[in-house]
Parts: structure tokens; C-alpha cells; sequence
């Protein structure tokens, strides 16, 4: 069992005590000798920089002198290692950690493999099981906050709570019965009765997740718009994935685009997020602009499923609200956004026949203050300022894949994954120190899973379904 | 620190107590309860399977009842662990590793950035160097053999040697002056040298690296095809990778591909391993299956540089001997294969428009038997069958990336990363248990890496380069 209690030095460092103590500011953790990325407008960069968080909130940032001002409950010196934002995945259904790897490479396999499997083995106990694991496997690898999309999100928002992390769920409204509803309008009121539940919740922000546009029909797409501006939630929704969706809507709208159609609808507007967004148009990029919604790539699910590059590059560079995901681990099939960046450095390179496109600034940009603003949460999270809350990771620049490191960011695109993150904190809590996991029981959890797999796997067989 | 004697622990079972020893026939290590993909010709897998290892050699594989008829010095018992070929990097330049994030998306960089950085930095201190951080690199990354291409290889073969890897080293040939050769003939006569001292070695392999066909006279590379025939070594060489090298042999040549040059000359034969293989038509992979040359597969440096996706998918389904390779630190950046999983199957399905094209089972297939293929190694390594050297890798399936693992060939490609490689095992020796190196001390070798990084910023900066 490797849950344990925090192992982190009391620091009283010998300034402390040469100087007398009214001097120095109290604080509650102090990160020193980091590399930090800040991720602000400037790109600031501190050698051997500090890092100041007193309660959830980051109280101070920059270089060594800082360390000096400040006396800390708790310290970690960090040896060079990178330190900035928590990585921000704006895009996953968590609870599918317990299919994962199951018929990978089925052709159409949400309609005739994922669909039928959900409709027999979602419930409760699924949709926690599967939780835990994931958010397990986020913590460790860097992830601080994702927006997530699926059934029973009030069993994902207490294994939120309980890890400690932060989350933007989604409740699913989908015209089919579903395992937490019979149709669109219950889904819409599994859903209310989620945010008013969650509403006021420091690190939870319950929203509607209406599945996609030809999931559900235009009264309730414009039903579900109308509720998310009366509660000021977000609706996270798949938009613009698949050739299925752009005939469907194309059929019910005479011709037009997914984008346009959500437009015409009114439901393109600052609450939504748009996860893929891969069969998109100028005039679509132009109408997201104007919308201020936010989008989710997902590099890594698209080429997967064969679906597609999304411009995501032109996006970004024309001041979309953006940020990286992974989709859901039958998806990805990872819940790392570290794992992301490789591919979504590189693939936006060849498909743009240019090698000095999409440099590692913008990826990392991207996973942290571009998905705080795919999420309207930038004023909160996405990088290392006074004020903001302390999401915060550290990167083991000593691994032998990460040295040497003349540039951090390339460093962390080309050579880091999962694996490298050594510290992840959240709200000011250390969730994951030197790999260990403190706030749940990551053997446990795990076990929980892989019991699961039978009933999975009795299922599947059951059905006549090839597992591998 | 972290160099470490084994802690396996001696292993003297109940069962082998119970019956008389003379029963039991004595191996040097026996490896346990593991997920076994023997990558052999029928790709049989063993659920809870045993591994037995007497000197270097594997001399049983299969069920559990294996575990009974041996009794071990030394066992692993890896609960359900995936036990598999070690990874078989087929093209990489080691010794870069102390170059690696430096200046990644300079355009056109081999010309104007490379080539004049190694002329300044090259020595046999610095390949010594870089060579030592990338064993240890690959090794906690499941590679167990590589095939390098670079100056003053004498070293890295020293290296490879100490830490005890399995290894294909290319003594670089090539038309300017380099830091071990004035001219391809002092390169030449380089490489002979290194081939008489290593022909013998039973982990080492040397050969003659001729750079490329564009940067070599049609003579020397003439010259190196009748000497790797006459020494029965390999030739390694960059082969149909970038523009600038097909207008050059374009020219040359009458308007022929670099395939059909090569093959013209009398230089495209069962010695050749040709990395990257980009612009290659119908024709060209008619010449080189015929040919019986082997190929690597570069994909993750390849997409990076911009310069395209090679058909290797349409080479192996034909039959080419064809591994993949990660390219040099500079290029890919990572050096462990298993890194290179998650985008070769991903980026083939998307230019193939397929989700089912490049299924897991042809990666892994890839990676071990059809890498050894490449390297002409196929009747010594690749598979995890009696009477093959025992290079041996055991993956972690109880991290939380690889949790829950209906399709091992799937959590390897989709989930997997190189921190998940739990031991590596080369010629029947642990050379990393439990993440811990034990021939070689990691620390020391990462501090004089990253003591050498000082003198590369020196250099870099002395030349008005910018680092970042």
C-alpha cells in the first residue's frame, strides 16, 4: 500500500532564525531552487526562482530573494526542477478508465460497440470505480482540473472532492435512455438537480453536457443553452468530431455545419465548450471567435479514431479560447495531458509541412492558460500569478530523458512523460509527493478496478463480443 | 545514489524443497506469474506464465507448470506483470543526448545547426558522455538493443560494454571533415579498425556507417559495400529522408530515387539497415525487399522535422524487414521505443484514413522481432523463444496508466510509458530492477552530463546562437 502521510521537511532555515521572525512574511508552503514557468502574458522564466502559497493561493512568485521574506509551515526545494501550472485537461469521461483497452480499433465504435456496452455495465458503482482510477492517474501525471462528460457526475464530483483535485462535470442529456436517465429531459433534470447540488462548491463546477448536436434534438439543445445562462454553468458538448454529425445536422438544418447550426440555435455562447472541433471551416473558426466559447483538442483521440487533425494551431493563433485534452481512456487512451504533447507538437508540424510550426511554447501554453480560457477560468488557474490559486506542479528534470534541459519548454513537449511529474498540488494541498500519492489510497483504488474487470470481462464474453 | 547491487532475492521454494533437487533442472533465473507475449510466429501469449534463463539464453517459456521443473539461483515473481522481447531501437545517435532540446525547430538545422555544432563539440569525451546518459535512458526505457550511427564509436562500444547492453555500432563515414576523420577515407579507415577490435565481441556488433548517400561519393559508398561483404558487417545509413537528399542523387545520378541509386551502385543489399525510408514509391520497396536490406522506422523524429510519414506500414505488410528506431536525441528527442508506440500506431491510422490500419499487435511486432529482422539479428533476439539470448523486459500493469488491461498489445501502445519498464534484462543479466540501475551508477553519469551542458552553452553562446 503506498498511501501515506506528507513527508515534508518543517523548514526553519538558518535566515530564518539570523533574522528575527517579525520580519518575515508567514506562509504555508514555499517552493524553492525551481525552474519556474509562470505561464503569464510575458512568459516570465526564474532560474532558481520561488514560489510563495499561503491557504489555495499563490502569494508570491519569482527569484531567490524571495525566499528570504517569507517564512513557511512547509517547504520543498526542488533542485532545478521544472515548476509551473497545473495541467488543465479539458476533455475526458473519466469512469471510462474501466474499459480501457477494450476494442480499440472497432470501426464506428461509439454506435456499435461503446453505446451497447455503456447500456449494459454504467452505474454508481462503475462511474466511482472508474473515477478514482482516473483521477489517480491524472494526479500523477500533472493534471490539476478537468472537465469531464458523463452519467452520475455526482458519484465523479465525490471522488473529486474526496482526492482533492478540481473539475469542471458534466452531466450527460442524451435523446436515448441511458443508464441515470430515460430520455433528454430527464438527463436535463439529472442534471439541475447536480448543479444546484454543486453550485457553490470551492473546487466543483457542476455544468450540463449535452453529448452532441445530433444526440439530441433542437429543443433540447436550445432548452439546455436557456438553463446554462439562468445558472451560469458551462455546457460542455462534442461538436464538429465526425462526418456522422456533419450529415446529421447537415439533414436537420438544410446544409449547414455543425458550428453554423449551433449558432443559428443559440447555443454557441461563452458557457460552451466544444470538445474536437475537427470539421471546422474559416467561417466556423470566425463564429467561434465571436462566440467566445471554448474548445477542447484532442490530438491524440482524433488521429486514434482516423478522424482528423483539427485546426487547432489556427485557432490559437487567431485568440480562440483553447486548451489540450485527452478524450476518455478508450479514447486516448492516457489521462495525461504530458502524454499529449508530443503528438500534438508534432502532427500540427507535418500536417502543416513546417517543423518550426506549433513550437513547444504554444503546446504548453495551451495545456495551462489556454485551457483555463477554454474553460472561462483564467482568472483563477492556468498560470503561476499573485493571487491565483496555487495549482501547481514540479517536473524531475534529473530523469535521464529530461536532461539535459537548455530549454524547458522543449524539454517538457519532446522528451517528458507522465512519469517525470514528481509533486502535483492543488488548492494548496499536496495530492502527490515524490510519486505518492496522499490524499486516497492509490492500492486500493486500483484493486477496486481491476475487480471491475471481471464483471466487464463477464459481460463482454457474455455478449459474444471479442475482448481483445 | 542510486547504483545499487540485485536485491533479487535467492530463491529456494516450497515445491523445491518438498521434491528431490535432482528433479529439477537448475537455471540461473526464473521469472514468474507474468502476461507472456513471446512476439514468436504465432504470437503466443501465456496468462500467468513462466520464463526460464540459464547463462544468457532463454530455455523454457511458457505456462506455469514451467515453474515447477526448474530450480532458480535467482527468481522474479512479477504478478501478472507483461514479461516481453527487450525493445530494439533500430537507429539512433546515442552520444547526442547532450545536445538534446537545443534549437529544436530550426529550419533546415542537420545543415545549419548540427553540423556545425559537432564540429565544434564533438570529442571522445563528449560521445563517451552522451553515450553513457542514453544507455541509461533506453535501458529504464525497455531497450535492451540498439543500433547507433556516430564518430569515435570506439567509445560508445566501451560504454555499451560496461553497462551491458546489446548494440550495432556504425563508425560514421562522410565526405567532409569530422572530429574523428578528415574525409570519408580516414572514416573508412576508422571503421575498419573499430570492426577488427569488436568483430568478436559477443554483445557488440560493429559496422560502417556511411552518413548518407547525398553527403558520400558513389565511391566510397562502393568502396563501403564491398568491405562490409569482405568483414560480413552492416552497412548504416540515412536512406530517402529528405528533399535536399533526393535532389542531390537526383542529380548525380540521372534523375534516380536514392533506392534505385543505391541499388544501381551495388550498395543496396542484405548489409543495409536504411533509417527513415520517407520518400520511397512502389517501386523503390520492390528494390528493397528484394534487396533483403532492413529498414527503420522513425516516426516520431520524422513527423517532428516535418519531412512526412514513411510507407513502413504498406513495407511490413509486405514483408520488409523493417523495426522501428527513435532517431538521435536531437531528432525524435526520446530514446526509448516504447514512447514511439503510442504515435506510430496513431499517426499511420490517420494517414491511412483507418482507424483498424497499424493495430498494436504490428507496433509490438515492430518493436522486437521486426527490428531484429531489420538487423539481420532475427535467429538471436526479437522473441522470447528457447534458445534465444535472454533480452528480457517486464512491464508495470498496476500503474494507473495501464489499469485495467483487457489487450496487453493495447495498454503497451495506447497507455504505456517508458516509466511503466519495471526491469530490463540483457544476455540474461538485471540490468535495472525496480527502476534501479545496477551496473552502471545513474547519478555520477547525469552529472557529468549535466556538467558538460556548461560547456555546450559556452560554445553555443560564444557563437552568437541563440540556446532557447
Amino acid at each position: 500500500m503506498t498511501f501515506r502521510h506528507s513527508v515534508v521537511a518543517l523548514a526553519l532555515s538558518a535566515a530564518s532564525i539570523a533574522a528575527p521572525s517579525y520580519a518575515k512574511e508567514a506562509v504555508d508552503l514555499l517552493i524553492n531552487d525551481a525552474t519556474i514557468l509562470t505561464m503569464n502574458a510575458d512568459k516570465s522564466v526564474y532560474q532558481h526562482g520561488s514560489l510563495a502559497i499561503k491557504g489555495n493561493k499563490i502569494v508570491a512568485v519569482g527569484d531567490r530573494s524571495l525566499a528570504e521574506r517569507y517564512q513557511a509551515a512547509q517547504s520543498l526545494d526542488v533542485d532545478g526542477d521544472i515548476v509551473m501550472p497545473g495541467l488543465i485537461n479539458t476533455h475526458t469521461h473519466v469512469s471510462m478508465t474501466v474499459f480501457r483497452s477494450l476494442a480499440d480499433d472497432v470501426p464506428d465504435r461509439l454506435h456499435r460497440y461503446i453505446f451497447p456496452l455503456e447500456a449494459k455495465l454504467v452505474s454508481r458503482d462503475m462511474v466511482r470505480i472508474g473515477a478514482n482510477l482516473g483521477n489517480v492517474e491524472m494526479v500523477k501525471g500533472g493534471v490539476t482540473t478537468y472537465a469531464d462528460m458523463y452519467y452520475f457526475e455526482d458519484e465523479v464530483a465525490k471522488t473529486v472532492d474526496k482526492i482533492g483535485m478540481r473539475a469542471v462535470l458534466g452531466e450527460s442529456v442524451i435523446q436515448f435512455p441511458v443508464a441515470d436517465a430515460k430520455n433528454a429531459d430527464e438527463g436535463i433534470a439529472y442534471a439541475e438537480k447536480f448543479i444546484q447540488q454543486y453550485r457553490h462548491h470551492p473546487r466543483i463546477t457542476p455544468a450540463f453536457a449535452p453529448h452532441a448536436p445530433y444526440t439530441n434534438t433542437t429543443e433540447t439543445l436550445q432548452k439546455v443553452a436557456k438553463l446554462s445562462e439562468q445558472y451560469n454553468v458551462p455546457v460542455l458538448t462534442h461538436l464538429a468530431e465526425s462526418h456522422r454529425e456533419q450529415e446529421k445536422i447537415a439533414e436537420r438544418s438544410g446544409g449547414k455545419s455543425p458550428v453554423q447550426y449551433m449558432h443559428d440555435i443559440g447555443a454557441l455562447n461563452k458557457h460552451l465548450v466544444g470538445a474536437h472541433m475537427i470539421l471546422v471551416d474559416d467561417k466556423d473558426i470566425e463564429l467561434v471567435k465571436q462566440s467566445d466559447m471554448g474548445v477542447a483538442h484532442n490530438m491524440s483521440a482524433n488521429i486514434k479514431s482516423a478522424k482528423g487533425v483539427s485546426p487547432a494551431l489556427k485557432m490559437y493563433d487567431q485568440g480562440v479560447r483553447i486548451g489540450l485534452g485527452t478524450d476518455g481512456p478508450m479514447s486516448g487512451n492516457g489521462l495525461s495531458i504530458i502524454d499529449e504533447f508530443n503528438q500534438v507538437a508534432k502532427v500540427h508540424k507535418l500536417v502543416n509541412h513546417d517543423r518550426a510550426a506549433m513550437p513547444p511554447v504554444k503546446v504548453i501554453d495551451m495545456a495551462t492558460m489556454g485551457a483555463a480560457r477554454a474553460l472561462h477560468m483564467e482568472d483563477k488557474i492556468g498560470s503561476l500569478e499573485v493571487g491565483k490559486l496555487a495549482d501547481v506542479i514540479v517536473i524531475d528534470t534529473k530523469a535521464p530523458n529530461m536532461v539535459p534541459m537548455y530549454n524547458p519548454y522543449s524539454a517538457l513537449v519532446y522528451s517528458a512523460n507522465a512519469g517525470n511529474v514528481r509533486h502535483t498540488i492543488v488548492d494548496g494541498k499536496i495530492l502527490m509527493q515524490d510519486r505518492q500519492m496522499l490524499t486516497v489510497d492509490e492500492d486500493a483504488i486500483r484493486d477496486e478496478a481491476i475487480q471491475f474487470t471481471d464483471v466487464v470481462r463477464k459481460t463482454v464474453i457474455d455478449s459474444g463480443e471479442e475482448v481483445l
